[in-house]
């Protein structure tokens, strides 16, 4: 089967035709003189680069994948120079900053970037992935030495970054993180502990590899409170390498081209980046990144997974199809084009809303009207955690409906697909597990503002609604949005348990709410006219959206527990 | 992490408490003498092997797998050994009848059998996963001479048995098949072609493998009627091998204890099982056998994946819960509680329903009362597409849910919990996909007598049910899938591709009304008291039923598409 193709017209239908992506950013002074003639010519130039140079090593990276000997990493073949070409490109530095070495582009354009890669070959995306929420992070935080001696090298791609968090017992909790911080006299310190699920922590794609890493100096608090964030290279400007060894990397249920590695610093020389006790400040920053990049990693995941399914549906003869005079293809099955329209309504859908998210990103940052920008600020908030769990959740369980396509072909690995299955799975799981994010979405973001800030979101939602069937039921599922919102507000008054009870099934309400509403973007633009575009909105509206009313009944059972059973 | 271990408490409380199986059996002189004590020790020494002998070895079946080698098939260090014990022990040969070297005993502790056999190791339990439906169909179509020569062999299972159907342009549509049978003088025939897909094809588990192949003779007519099904020895009776050849084993997914392997016939010569042209009937035995027994490999290995993930969650330390004053277990967090109980209810449901129908298989074949013979056919042929699909939809997304319960420790081999999200995939393909499951039960099986023997199963199905809420709930589903069917046939006769389009929904809807039968079942039983059982009962009510609602709306927006949108 072909390796994936990057769907250009696609991604430039989402950005030009539905979202209007240049008026939008032409409200901001430092993308002003992003044109659509521009942003379309970096999507041709970046299709072919990943069409061509990314996706064929996706195979070799899952059949051989990343070796560790000794300590050290050797990435599949192919996977050195294809990243020697990504950085030198300008890739890894889209929107990056210019001072900084960047290109300065809009968000939305490393977003398209992100899908494609990930599409094309998570393993090999799990390298340069992390390097825009690293950049931010030393940007903001750094010392001005730190960022004289490693911004620019970040930036650009030249080095990569590791974010070290995770520790043997403390995952999704990293208040209970050991890893210690011994400040020296010359304002360095010495960092020991072990650090897992290390993304990249040891290869050999770049000369050096920065890690950031949270530790607690002596004395410091227990819990979040007490961590600090450091800066640990793997070779420091004299050339001498750091205490810093990958123990060895995981065998994993797929992402065999990306090396997850067990890392131990021992006594290892680092810098402190931000404030002390401020470690997770400094992390979030890159967090928030990586969900929007997680999210994209979803969207690509399945539009690999649908490509495959849609080519080999069109091309495998099957039984009579029902109403059908002679043998059939697969295609011509109804259970088959459900299968396909589905998933592709969650991709076409997922895309809109995610890259209308990285259009808000830089909106929050450069949109001269302070309402507008607090206007974004909130849109990324709330969306964010609604676009991680979903997409991923769809990349993973929508790609098994992929798989099914290919009968007992889809199990075996010769046609690539099952690869995808394996890969997407990690994404429900990092960056915050998909319940973290529902946690995320209903407690810390809908509830902690009374749902004042989701109520202007769902204005926002009603009134770009539009006329058409889908916009009806985007107002339809904002309005019960809305008013299921306020019930769970009261109720939880007298219950502070209850949110954390019914967030899975409020984000998947909000998730297909949001949905909706990028159906009815879609609905209303010509990119609805081209090919399979209309089906998939059908497809949307018939099998995707009942989706919440049963949320709605589920959480309406909790709140009044009299009706349940 | 520990191996599987065989709920033997578990299945004894469905099997006593739930089904009263000792008192249905009792009604069929066949199995008069099949006390409950009987059946208790069968079930204890059952547990005692398979968590003993089995299941340790499910991790290396994995990781070493079957290794082809020019045409020889080693089977995972421990393999050989433990099918020896196993055949021996008599296991193989629960429910064969005791003329043909059988123990005679109900199928539905056969069924207890291969639920636990595929928890413990699914990719072992496929090598004599096809012994029943051989067994059965050599004995109901084959000739005095084939069955003299192999009945014994295969009820006892010191000969193993395979399925060869698929080809590779002949997947679901087995009308396809080009493998040729020609007849020769001695009455034999010489077979040639390339069967794949074909689950111990070749293997060191036992002395002979008997092939059940499907071929067309030169000048039968094309398409499944052309069909005829015969016996390809490896090894012939004078110890001479026949021309069938394994060309390779498949790279899988999972399931790499089992070889899944391209078989190439070449002149190998063969007998015809049953008469010319009726080779699908006679594999039909075969397939409706394997479909229960997929069903249960379903519940096995969600057992499996919920065994593993509830251990872990008793013992992982996570963040404070809500409400709670210090650092908590994984088992505090709503969300995890949530998905385990949901699960468990999937798994115990699924259970009573697999279980029954097992029952009513004997009680076909065996109660005096024709009335009673032909109810339980048709509990059987409608609950049979039902259990394949739903509990094998439950063991992959199910099994997934399971595993995120360990975030990232759950994407790493090291817990075993991925192996098993690998291995069910495959189950939802296997033996009919579950979209055909799909189209069985509404076109072949519902549809086909007009809803007249489905509306049969929903009249048992609310006499049942009991009075608790769960039977409530039992009842209002039965009567919502009675009239949804009614409404599907009227408009089914206006439009003759409409069933196609509904069948995935309509299976999902008849499904959970089943699972509220069973939880019904549960709930009005001793059962109900048991560890765990309440959180679970609760939960399928809870997040389980609402499905239910939302199928039904999903297919009534089809049959009045003006509602549509």
């Amino acid at each position: 089967m072909p390796d994936y193709l990057v769907p250009v017209e696609d991604l430039q239908a989402v950005l030009f035709d539905v979202l209007h992506a240049p008026a939008q950013l032409a409200e901001l002074p430092a993308h002003a003189d992003t044109d659509e003639a521009l942003m379309r010519q970096m999507l041709d130039e970046m299709g072919k680069f990943v069409s061509g140079q990314i996706a064929p090593l996706n195979r070799i990276g899952d059949e051989v994948g990343a070796q560790w000997k000794d300590g050290a990493v050797t990435m599949a073949p192919g996977f050195r120079d294809a990243y020697q070409a990504f950085w030198q490109g300008g890739w890894a530095a889209v929107s990056a900053a210019p001072e900084d070495g960047g290109q300065g582009l809009p968000a939305v354009l490393d977003a398209a970037l992100y899908e494609s890669l990930s599409a094309a070959n998570h393993g090999w995306t799990m390298a340069p992935g992390l390097l825009h929420g690293a950049y931010e992070c030393l940007k903001h935080h750094g010392s001005d030495a730190l960022k004289a001696e490693y911004l620019e090298k970040i930036a650009t791609g030249e080095w990569l970054a590791t974010m070290c968090l995770t520790e043997p017992h403390a995952g999704s909790d990293l208040g209970l993180a050991s890893t210690k911080a011994v400040p020296q006299a010359d304002g360095s310190y010495l960092i020991s502990g072990t650090k897992i699920f290390i993304s990249g922590g040891e290869h050999d794609l770049t000369d050096n590899i920065v890690h950031l890493v949270l530790a607690r100096e002596p004395g410091a608090p227990a819990g979040p409170k007490g961590l600090s964030l450091f800066l640990v290279p793997k070779f420091y400007a004299d050339g001498s390498r750091s205490a810093v060894a990958c123990e060895r990397i995981e065998e994993k249920m797929g992402l065999h081209g990306s090396p997850t590695c067990v890392m131990r610093f021992d006594e290892a020389r680092g810098w402190i980046v931000g404030a002390p006790g401020k470690g997770l400040n400094a992390m979030f920053v890159m967090m928030n990144a990586a969900r929007l990049h997680v999210a994209l990693q979803g969207v690509g995941l399945l539009s690999a997974a649908w490509q495959k399914a849609d080519a080999y549906a069109h091309e495998r003869k099957q039984m009579r199809a029902p109403g059908a005079k002679d043998t059939s293809l697969l295609i011509d099955h109804p259970a088959m084009q459900r299968t396909l329209a589905t998933q592709r309504a969650w991709l076409d859908a997922g895309r809109v809303l995610a890259y209308q998210t990285a259009i808000e990103l830089d909106v929050a940052k450069h949109h001269p009207d302070a309402e507008r920008r607090a206007q974004a600020e909130r849109w990324c908030a709330l969306t964010t955690p609604v676009l991680k769990s979903a997409c991923t959740h769809q990349a993973f369980h929508g790609g098994s409906d992929c798989l099914q396509v290919f009968g007992g072909h889809g199990y075996v690995s010769e046609w690539g697909i099952e690869q995808h299955v394996r890969d997407a799975r990690v994404a429900m799981i990092y960056e915050g597990t998909n319940e973290i994010q529902a946690i995320d979405l209903l407690v810390r973001k809908v509830l902690a503002d009374g749902g004042t800030g989701l109520a202007a979101l769902l204005d926002r939602v009603r009134a770009e609604a539009g006329e058409g069937p889908l916009g009806r039921e985007a107002v339809r599922c904002a309005d019960a949005l809305q008013a299921l919102t306020a019930q769970i507000v009261q109720a939880s008054q007298g219950d502070a348990t209850l949110p954390y009870w019914v967030a899975d099934d409020y984000l998947r309400a909000a998730a297909i709410a949001l949905m909706a509403w990028a159906g009815a973007r879609i609905e209303a633009s010509p990119a609805a006219a081209r090919p399979g575009a209309r089906a998939a909105l059908d497809a949307l509206a018939h099998w995707v959206l009942p989706e919440f009313d049963m949320r709605q009944t589920i959480i309406q059972r909790r709140l009044t527990p009299a009706q349940a059973a």
